[in-house]
């Protein structure tokens, strides 16, 4: 299926309206995030790739064009529908590049009418990859180089979604996921062990341990917490040396206090001589408690995050917009109270070393000498230009760029905002685009009909 | 795609060792949120239709074996596998239920291999669903009477999240949505008008307001904010007049201070005679903005709610679990700190009239003479036992339900828990199971082996 019918009705409105009157002059839109979450310092552009596929299919299938046809579209209009595809442009900074407020993620010039009718898939697509890119990325700032591992696809939001988590969430760093049609879709390591339902079909936690070693000899890590965690750890520490298992050990908590239990596990593993043996803790952690655990210096090798991080829990979007900056040659730009907008084709320049400091102008300006413009052509006719990155590589670029991230946007609580210069061009193209907004607007009474 | 994969690694393992063991003794697990969020008093529950074809999908396909085969998987085990469908029992509440915490939402019986590996994609199913129809019931206690339309699509978390919005928004009372696809796929009413982009891209508002109403005279609602939102209501009277369309006006507001700029628009609206022309008002709203723009009796007529009810922003996800309950005939639960779970198959009983007053108990009780049981068997055999019932079936069924939840309950802000009484034969129950899961946990040092 197309899915063309994957928008919101005024798209296709406004576009019978521009196919029915010729106008099929380019029309550039810029998505970006007009204001960062209060929980954020920064972002991390992510659905890109996503768009592009999007976008490389998209059109009206029979099917959809028979349902128009029974809300009130018109033939004429069918047949204009039938007939279109996405064949402009797409400008967009890399996916794992960080970016600030105003910032665009990726920018559109297309047919009026096509790259209206994309709008809200694209903005569904970069908003709910950007949010949860960014929200994992706090966790990797807080466990300061440990494993983290997604465990969350039980409570995101559809299946869609724990894909998206576990791209997102490789991306920025995490090992591997839970999520196995995940691993297998993105190449991603799966993981994982044993429920306390199984624990429980068992007629003892020992019958339990020990059945799944028998089973999964490489994947021995118990989970512990099920009637009592430390005598569970005595008991996988028993049935590890019954099966000579002492090398691949591991236990998972699941509750309680985590600093307290991980230090008595790592106790009673290391007076048992099994020093080398993992501690995995997980149970609804949020960044800033993983952040606690590794100051406290708990000795917890990896943390499996699910819920907060699959939901984005503290900030579940980011105020993602997709505004229409130039038509037929003209910039534009609307004027509603506290939602005004930037005119224009934008490119945005990061100076090239040390912390990060952007300037946005338009896209045909030079830009400062020697800084990195981050807004590189992804499509041309409808085709990508270029490859996909594979996930190594963006983590890669996501890694340098954090390095870069001004250390009072960093973090993870009370972060501040990164302000964005404006170049010279753009703010002269701003007043001149204000003015004859202003005139268009017939502020002043409505004018006489042309 | 049979989707046997769209599931959390450790429910493969688990399955696997059942499956050598021949472990192949029904075991019931049951859906529930633990506790409800913070912000809510009540649950919608919903999810039910998506579980069930889930269900009667469930499978492996060559592929998804391939893969697993390719990540440790032996062939004895993909056999297994590889035959494996969802034979068993589903008992569940309606949708469009109020539910409190604790209170099973579903319960599936089956063999435990395959009964475990469906958790994920069920607890996914749920939570999205529930999550959203209990955010989209508080604007319907905001709204009091007035129209909701949901506008969200382009923040949810993707497009399967976009349509689980529009329907858990329907069954809950909003009138449509702006969403097509979700439109044609659930029968709703599809609704929208145009954008900013689209008065901007003409040459004036009043060229865009007239090129709108001439293509879409059934659809006159325009958005008068681009540039000044008054002098837009009198461009929007003025070619209203001008092409006769004073009876289908409407206008939308989408910024600014919608209270006062409502009352400003509809003085407008009257003076010009058009008492008839409807308001509409959109931008960011939640539930307590609808509720105190109500409350002042702003002259709003129908709201356009967006990202604060697409993802719950406030309350993103409930805290959904899915335990074991009994296997094999015995009754079993968990001890984790914090983290119990109560024995045995459950029903659930609501007194007949007047406020909700609920009684948890176990499946085979006859319950408190007269009083209603909320679970009722939903598959058979792996086969619905039932046709899904239609979204006005369901949303009569909510109507009904919210107006019997305890005022404390209802409220939108600082909302009190609802108590839910266990019967006496569940207390019992969870007495023995506890003796029972105390002596299976070997408290006191490993047991000997058997």
């Amino acid at each position: 299926m197309p899915g063309g019918l994957l928008t919101d009705l005024y798209e296709l409105n406004m576009a019978v309206s521009y196919l029915r009157r010729g106008m099929t002059e380019p029309a550039t839109f810029s998505l970006y995030v007009r204001d960062l979450p209060r929980a954020r310092g920064f972002l991390v552009a992510a659905g890109l790739e996503a768009c592009l596929d999007f976008l490389e299919g998209f059109g009206f299938d029979e099917d959809e064009l028979a349902y128009l046809a029974s809300i009130g579209f018109e033939e004429r209009d069918l047949a204009e529908l039938r007939a279109l595809r996405f064949d402009g442009e797409v400008w967009a900074v890399p996916e794992g590049t960080v970016v600030y407020a105003a910032e665009p993620i990726l920018e559109v010039t297309a047919p009026i009418a096509v790259a209206q009718l994309v709008e809200t898939s694209l903005l569904n697509r970069v908003t709910l990859h950007t949010t949860l890119a960014t929200k994992a990325a706090r966790y990797v700032l807080a466990a300061q180089g440990r494993d983290l591992v997604d465990f969350s696809f039980r409570r995101t939001h559809g299946t869609q979604a724990a894909m998206a988590v576990a791209r997102a969430s490789a991306i920025v760093g995490f090992v591997a996921t839970s999520n196995v049609e995940a691993a297998r879709r993105y190449g991603l390591v799966a993981t994982g062990t044993m429920a306390h339902s199984f624990v429980e079909a068992f007629p003892s936690e020992e019958h339990a341990f020990r059945a799944f070693a028998e089973d999964h000899p490489d994947r021995t890590t118990f989970l512990v917490d099920t009637y009592d965690t430390l005598n569970g750890v005595r008991t996988a520490i028993a049935v590890a040396r019954e099966l000579g298992l002492e090398e691949r050990l591991g236990v998972r908590l699941d509750s309680g206090d985590l600093d307290h239990l991980a230090r008595e596990t790592r106790r009673l593993l290391d007076a048992a001589g099994l020093e080398r043996a993992r501690i995995f803790a997980s149970g609804g952690l949020d960044e800033h408690e993983v952040a606690e655990l590794v100051r406290a210096q708990a000795p917890v090798d990896a943390f499996g995050i699910g819920t907060q991080l699959g939901v984005s829990a503290d900030a579940p979007y980011v105020d993602t917009v997709y505004k229409l900056v130039e038509y037929a040659g003209r910039p534009v730009m609307k004027l509603s109270a506290a939602k005004t907008t930037a005119p224009g084709r934008k490119q945005v320049w990061r100076r090239p070393v040390g912390e990060h400091a952007d300037v946005l102008g338009l896209r045909d300006e030079d830009g400062p000498a020697g800084w990195t413009p981050l807004l590189e052509p992804a499509m041309a006719h409808g085709r990508r230009t270029r490859p996909d990155p594979d996930i190594p590589a963006i983590r890669e670029r996501f890694r340098a760029d954090l390095e870069r991230v001004p250390a009072k946007a960093r973090r993870l609580q009370h972060a501040e905002r990164v302000t964005v210069e404006r170049s010279a061009a753009l703010r002269d193209l701003t007043a001149e685009a204000r003015e004859d907004a202003l005139d268009r607007a017939g502020i002043g009474g409505p004018r006489a009909s042309d």
